[in-house]
């Protein structure tokens, strides 16, 4: 209900702003095109936003949070408790994605969509189930719960949007959930998913084969219709992957957009955009991670990315990272006069 | 005298503080590495100013402004009063150097230090003389004014680390400046010019190749030494340009990180260099110009870059976006805590 009746309300972005943002941009007094892809932000913003003159001054990161019971197959070093551990450490403002949100103003918004134990309250509680099944002998969750956990994502994003943020991102945390990441974007981009699997939080080079292996074999059991997004994300996904896919879904439908951080937000992405193709209207995409399969993830997705940090940590690291050029674009869009207001022209 | 006094205060970076940050950077709560070039940028901090929590949270863009009487052989479009009603323009906080810095708030400071004109009070007058010359006909300036260009820099770099300044950057603004500065990059990197001639500020690309041709004639007709920095500068450079490398050599000699922007600041930054090598410890790149050239540059110059933009406007516009990437690698160092402090132990 909640997603069907989020997904109507997404509508293209104004291309008619866009055009008059994109041409008064020509005539701000520097040569034409020269700020590049800050020129293109500021051109998208405004037809997201639906004004010449867009504003991004209220920014927040919802990360979301889930476990993976896919752990047992050996796909990651991390014990599974660093999920729990790292969700509060993060509403104590204590992680990377913390830090960096300190600088440029951004709230943080921790939210269990599946965390493996019970948590306190300084978490969102959108628990639909206590971690996503190990997908490699059957799927990670039911279809309803995978429309639950886009819900979950749905309706924090709304109450965040609702209190006047106007910019957001998406981050994660859950140990094992580059696994499920790799799973989608094999299944998306049509990958043997020895192309698109890494190393995620330092798995050791020599057990990357058998993290693809296991994927491959999920992949095999579950048989995920590749043009069926809500079934490759019930199938071989994550809870808090759908959480995302919900937070981007709930930025188009309210104007908002929506920066994805690194391989496993562009999976939840591609999940996203395959439930609603107009979803990508409303995504930038931040940085190159260094993850393996980040790059093929990104071209699928068919972004941009502005950063090239060689950061692979998640979070919403790099996606907060960007939110300051995408401000910057506003600040150019505002502040820089025309040829004709300063009096002088220029071809 | 000035310069000589500067050269000798150069020391190189504070190894044993950069080992001790990076051994902490490494215990913080995250996968080893993972936020790969913010890393990097904080160690490189803390050897500069010698502290395990470096500060760079009072920044300014020093913009150094030139002509280039070289701009009668055709191979700029913009007039050359541009030059001077950008440098007004940029001191009404108008332009785009402004935007960007108002967004991050770093000061804009606009020095005249070859505009061929009277400039207002408001742009810092350390006019070295009245353009550069025609260097396809002779040398653009004599050593000495060389020397005067970059103690133009230095001085007025020095009086804002007085003030307490703990970040730079360095920007231009000079109708014509990307040819000079591609005659730079021949001769430091023995490259043919045309290797290292664009558009600059929009030249149509079928002059681009005359451009090349007539900065192939200023090498020819002054015959800079590869190996005398000085002399380049002197021969094939600009005033600006000069006053860029004096911004460096003043930070490396106070401590103080200097950010590079685009083609024409790393053209300046080899100059620098070429006179004292210590000095690149302390400068950061920025990110890739579009312009023909700037990706060789910024490979000799050995540094890495952190933004992809496609912008190649100058003025210090994509160093002064950095500023806040630097910034956010401080954010990472003083926030996030280590596993030990969190209470929980990792590999």
């Amino acid at each position: 209900m909640l997603l069907q009746e989020t997904l109507k309300k997404i509508k293209p972005r104004d291309k008619s702003i866009e055009k008059a943002c994109a041409e008064r941009v020509d005539l701000l007094i520097k040569p034409k095109g020269s700020l590049g892809k800050l020129e293109d932000i500021v051109i998208k913003l405004a037809g997201i936003q639906g004004k010449m003159h867009p504003r991004v001054d209220k920014k927040a990161v919802i990360v979301c949070a889930g476990d993976h019971k896919i752990i047992e197959e050996g796909v990651a070093t991390s014990k599974k408790d660093i999920t729990k551990i790292q969700a509060i450490n993060m509403t104590r403002g204590l992680t990377g994605v913390c830090a960096l949100s300190k600088q440029c103003g951004a709230e943080v918004v921790v939210v269990d969509v599946g965390i493996d134990d019970e948590m306190p309250q300084a978490v969102i509680n959108k628990k639909v189930k206590y971690g996503a099944e190990n997908f490699s002998k059957g799927p990670a969750m039911t279809k309803e719960e995978a429309i639950k956990a886009i819900e979950a994502g749905i309706s924090v994003a709304q109450e965040k949007i609702n209190t006047g943020v106007n910019l957001l991102a998406t981050g994660e945390m859950g140990i094992g959930n580059t696994t499920p990441s790799s799973a989608i974007v094999s299944v998306v981009g049509g990958f043997d998913p020895s192309e698109v699997t890494g190393v995620g939080a330092n798995l050791p080079q020599d057990k990357v084969k058998h993290k693809a292996d296991v994927i491959r074999k999920g992949i095999e059991v579950n048989k995920p219709n590749p043009n069926d997004a809500l079934d490759i994300l019930a199938k071989v996904g994550g809870l808090e992957i759908g959480g995302m896919a919900g937070v981007m879904i709930a930025g188009a439908a309210n104007q908002v957009p929506v920066v994805v951080d690194g391989f496993i937000c562009t999976a939840a992405a591609l999940i996203a955009i395959g439930i609603e193709p107009k979803v990508k209207e409303y995504l930038f995409a931040s940085h190159s991670s260094l993850e393996l399969g980040a790059a093929k993830a990104t071209e699928l997705l068919g972004l941009n990315t502005c950063l090239d940090m060689n950061m692979r940590l998640g979070e919403g690291t790099g996606a907060v990272l960007m939110f300051n050029v995408i401000e910057s674009a506003t600040y150019m869009n505002d502040v820089m006069i025309t040829f004709e207001e300063a009096g002088f022209i220029v071809d």
